[in-house]
């Protein structure tokens, strides 16, 4: 049973994005590259393949007791240290000879490092397939009400008629760009983690760079041109693009909220069984979706700024600032890859549009300000944000094509 | 096996704070808070006694089942839904009758709000005893090296002598200020939440107030004038109060992992078995207190900031913010509570302190601006500084016997 | 013409809480120290009357050239420095023989803490003052609608009937609370500053606690046990509780702002001649106030975790930590009392309370949800909403009359 | 005389970007945009080229009155509105005739937003300039230390040798990935925001894009396919783009101040007038751009958080949210070009590094861990660090030279 995260959060979250961060699968990714490191090193003549092997089995073998791996890491002060310590024992104890092979030449911070990147780029497919799923429910959404007129509204107040499409429109696009960016972002940050003590790799001699190539290889990670030990911008600027994505997310989900309030009543989260439920009042239908898209955006910003803040890491390898990042990192991804998959759950089983409603609330708006009641121009209006929304569909399709830079 | 936090979180946390916050012993405050409010209902003849009985054994039997709760909460969008609706489900398997009192006249967020006060009323007891502890610890140092003379640093610069206790005083006066602070804020934030659907009691019709005086009395919860539903200023104030404690421990992490820096070599970690190693240097004892001290003043901020960020809850329940305020709650209780304990084992089990090169430190800097190595105004400097400090140890000892406010 | 902040930081402020904060007034504060200084330093008999009144007659001359100072300070690395250097030119000028006992004894921080004291002493009376006007406004407004029926709202949907006045009851019990937080936590975190390079007073030799008492009085400031340079506990405590307040107003702005939606109608800030205008819709009102307290409340998060985020601050004085605390100061209060000026304008001006359409609105829903149009029911709910208003406004009187701890 | 910001901010900040983001300049900018915007409209037929002509020309004429100006947007609750009608006054004072077409179809919102992005492109030239300066010093300095034998550090404890080439080098890596990501976000954020209204520009009839292509072009910005009213994710993720710049300075100012304490005393900033004096000790030398970086790392993170925070901007036009963005957003800017100037001033003047003091520190700690002094070793370290960060260089070269994407 794989779960991570306080209480509360793991309600806003899922069972897909919990897994993927859960303390087994962390500790699965470093065993991945301890198996991968002893198979570069074997491959380099840095140890004989029997070791190499030894170490491989002993990463696949049996689960490895994660409680005892915490308890050590809180008086180590690293996780990786007790992690290696149960690897070599389990090595010791099927190939003595093997054992001091274990996590040569690495230093923990390759190990997590690199486990991090592995669980991340999971983290991304998760966050890719769902994007792709909200961005096709609110495409087919924006194109059903192209030219449905709706009351547009600047500083929380009525304003002047827009479409319901245009409103879509306008959710839609930072989502592609999100997409976007997080493609090229992940691209950059996704990188394999090896440098040794102190960055250098000098405990693998002259093999250091070869060594490094083939891990990067097995683990399907591109070798940076040095470790980023204490160099964090290209990860940071990551999660600067998941918050920018929850961002996006929380936008659409106050929009939600608000329409969906009882007094305007223009869209609804579809009726589901056990959804949007109250303790106390069993006529309510809240909105969860957007409810969970708020609680990400509401979070989002801090998470990104320790992860900002934890940037200044002294000299080699931070104290305190990389450990800081360490524990929050999960806590974003978790936080919008919910976000994420309530708003494309509640939009691909389909957003109640009240198209009927909104007109009504255009009309009740222009009799209260005095303004004649003109279907006429209340169409043109419709129809020219619906013009101007299609262009921007259009450009978003274009866009769409675009290969990746 | 309580466990809470993603993987990194943990191990700069310890299992004391983990199971106050564990997902099953929150639940189990949910209960408490049924049972309570269940036996002050058949008190004030709003339903049986027998009835009551019913709810009371089902909340103290077989453990819930949690992650049927979580998933079901991630579609209800709030916890106390599903749970309500195991214990009405156990209710009415034993006592059909008594099914529909369950949970009556409340809210979910009365009986999340309140859980959230009981486990975190038992989070401030483990900071209380742990804070005793390091102040205990440090009273004590700065005793004992009243007059140590020792280097001034500011602006990260060789500055003029004060001595070890002097900087030992300078470490403990935020922390019996924070303990006041806590007290105070403790009290005034841990209240009975108990409002129902809109925080006016409606659903218990007179008896409200009787009821919530009997629910406050068996939790031992003062009751507040009015349901804090949508006002959280005493709950997010307690939670500054908790940051503003990070803050305190970093700084005492930062000058710790200053001092012990291999070229300044003033202050060491004690060494302990399996403390502070390093997985690629054997000869490294790293600071693992000043790093947990750090890593929870770098993520504390943010964590405070996120409680303030969610205090604009909408009319008389918030969509979102109240959400992330709960998901956001125990990670700063986590780790404020990790940081001050590892600070409180390292200072306990005592701290190396190298007087001779402190001395060596301040005459190295006296050659190096061309001041005369002069012993008497070393000595004097020091005398003063440690006179300072005694001054201030007697005005901590003088506060400290006032009583709480 | 005092000005501080970027542009648009300005126009959520006002004239009064800019002038507390401006440039020259904290120059003029620094120079109030440096003239406390010398007086209590010549009674004391550190230096001569006639040099401690040459250097109070330069403090209160001419207007220092303030864009000098900056530029320097940029090059000095802290403003103290060519402050006190222009200080000690035109004592010079006057007196050469005082120059050299200008500042004597005392350092950068000194000076700089303790102006920014004195000015943060005048912005809490300034917040003193419109918090007392936005409790009167609102306790008015509460009690003319006790019984005001109206629909409760929660997660963005409508609820139950509660009462305008118990909403408003709502919004001043954190108000109260706020006030009673920024008194204590303001007299405790007002207090002088004066420790000399390394906090030791030093330089003063016997006189230092003789010579702090005397500039203490002078400016009516406490004289803390020790300086506070790199123990910013008590002075964080006050900025996060402005932070709370701002959160608190941010849930009166979110609310207003909700309520006088045009579906909604219920409230509306007073017609005012130039206020809430549109550029390119003349029909709007907008609301104004509610979007400078919603401003405030999103930055003022962020404000509290960057001073939060610089209590790390090394030894006995921080190197770029200290200064950005002294950067984001400022800010927080602008932001803050900018808010509470603008609610309490608004409130103090009338808020139009519209109850018949409150009443349209509570029957409009319980039609839709299918529940009779039953007349009784939303009057007695509402009567038990103001009865519980009315207990809670009691409440408030009682605790108002107690005398601030 | 231009300046922005509150005291403390300003003297962390230079005049060069004060300059860009001063009030006036940013009226400037909004001036810019009616001009352009008169002058397309003009050109597409929608006012006569004389009015245009009279707008232009009030635009271009005496500075506005700033102060009044700000302090009608307090009540009014947007800059624009004053400004507008200022300028419309000005216009109808010439040619009453033109008045009516001042700022015609155009909103509040697109006059603030497109200042907003003509002054921050000024802002990122000078960012690009001294972010050059910056990679330019490093790179020497890199160059010059290749092989210059240094003590690695991990978790602040000495670690094994590397070199101070392979130190610099691991400073401009961020550096120079951080260039590539602001060109990129800088071209994506860089755009006219032009919609009218609601984002539709209906007042301008079928003529809307035509103007919008002849203000982009006159202002020399590109037209998105739809306003960004509410849709600030590029604008947004340029912000972050700042701050993750800040982080990565953070670092090289910590590193500097670490390397500068006088027990390491292996680098120190330049010795020159006036500069990291201290008001109390003549001795000292401060590291005063080690601060000035240090402290934008401390702001920029929550600088970043507030953009994110205020993203869930309502509908057509955020109420509060957009607003603190505004106001926050040059202080980000200030924060970072700050920074980075200070830290291109000092390393262009050239720090003093101690190759000797170096070398000491490296034998002082082999002997302490009982390791032989063995001074090959400690070559071939070097050698290997020299040979990691000559292909670091060598590999920023090639990346250098590519197009930006």
């Amino acid at each position: 049973m794989a779960m991570t995260g306080t209480l509360f959060e793991r309600t806003l979250a899922n069972a897909d994005i919990e897994s993927t961060f859960a303390d087994a699968q962390i500790v699965v990714a470093m065993l991945e590259f301890e198996a991968a490191l002893a198979g570069a090193e074997a491959a380099e003549g840095l140890m004989p393949q029997s070791a190499a092997a030894a170490i491989v089995a002993a990463c696949r073998g049996a689960p490895f007791d994660i409680e005892w791996i915490v308890n050590e890491a809180r008086r180590a002060g690293a996780l990786a240290i007790p992690l290696v310590q149960q690897l070599r024992d389990r090595v010791a104890a099927a190939s003595p000879e093997a054992a001091p092979f274990v996590h040569r030449g690495s230093t923990s911070q390759d190990v997590i490092d690199t486990a991090m990147v592995l669980v991340t780029r999971e983290a991304l497919l998760l966050i890719e397939a769902d994007l792709g799923r909200l961005v096709e429910a609110l495409t087919g959404l924006a194109r059903r009400h192209l030219e449905t007129a709706m009351l547009g509204r600047t500083l929380m107040q009525s304003a002047e008629v827009v479409s319901f499409g245009h409103e879509v429109a306008g959710w839609l696009a930072p989502l592609l760009r999100c997409r976007a960016r997080l493609r090229q972002a992940g691209e950059a940050a996704l990188q394999l983690q090896l440098g040794g003590a102190v960055g250098t790799l000098a405990a693998l001699g002259d093999k250091g760079p070869a060594v490094a190539r083939r891990v990067g290889e097995k683990l399907g990670l591109p070798v940076p041109a040095g470790a980023w030990h204490a160099q964090r911008d290209a990860w940071v600027a990551l999660g600067c693009a998941v918050a920018v994505l929850c961002g996006a997310l929380g936008k659409i989900g106050r929009d939600l909220a608000l329409l969906a309030q009882g007094e305007v009543g223009e869209v609804a989260e579809a009726r589901q069984a056990g959804r949007g439920t109250s303790s106390a009042m069993p006529h309510k239908r809240n909105p969860v979706a957007a409810m969970v898209a708020i609680a990400a955006a509401t979070r989002a910003p801090q998470q990104a700024a320790t992860l900002l803040a934890a940037m200044p890491q002294a000299h080699q390898r931070g104290l305190g600032d990389w450990q800081a990042e360490l524990a929050v990192w999960p806590s974003l991804f978790i936080a919008a890859h919910g976000a994420l998959r309530a708003l494309a759950d509640a939009c691909a089983a389909g957003l109640e549009v009240d198209a009927a409603r909104m007109r009504d609330n255009i009309e009740t708006h222009l009799r209260a300000i005095g303004s004649g009641d003109d279907a006429g121009a209340i169409e043109a209006a419709a129809r020219r944000a619906g013009a101007a929304a299609k262009a921007q569909l259009e450009a978003f399709e274009t866009q769409n094509r675009k290969p990746v830079p």
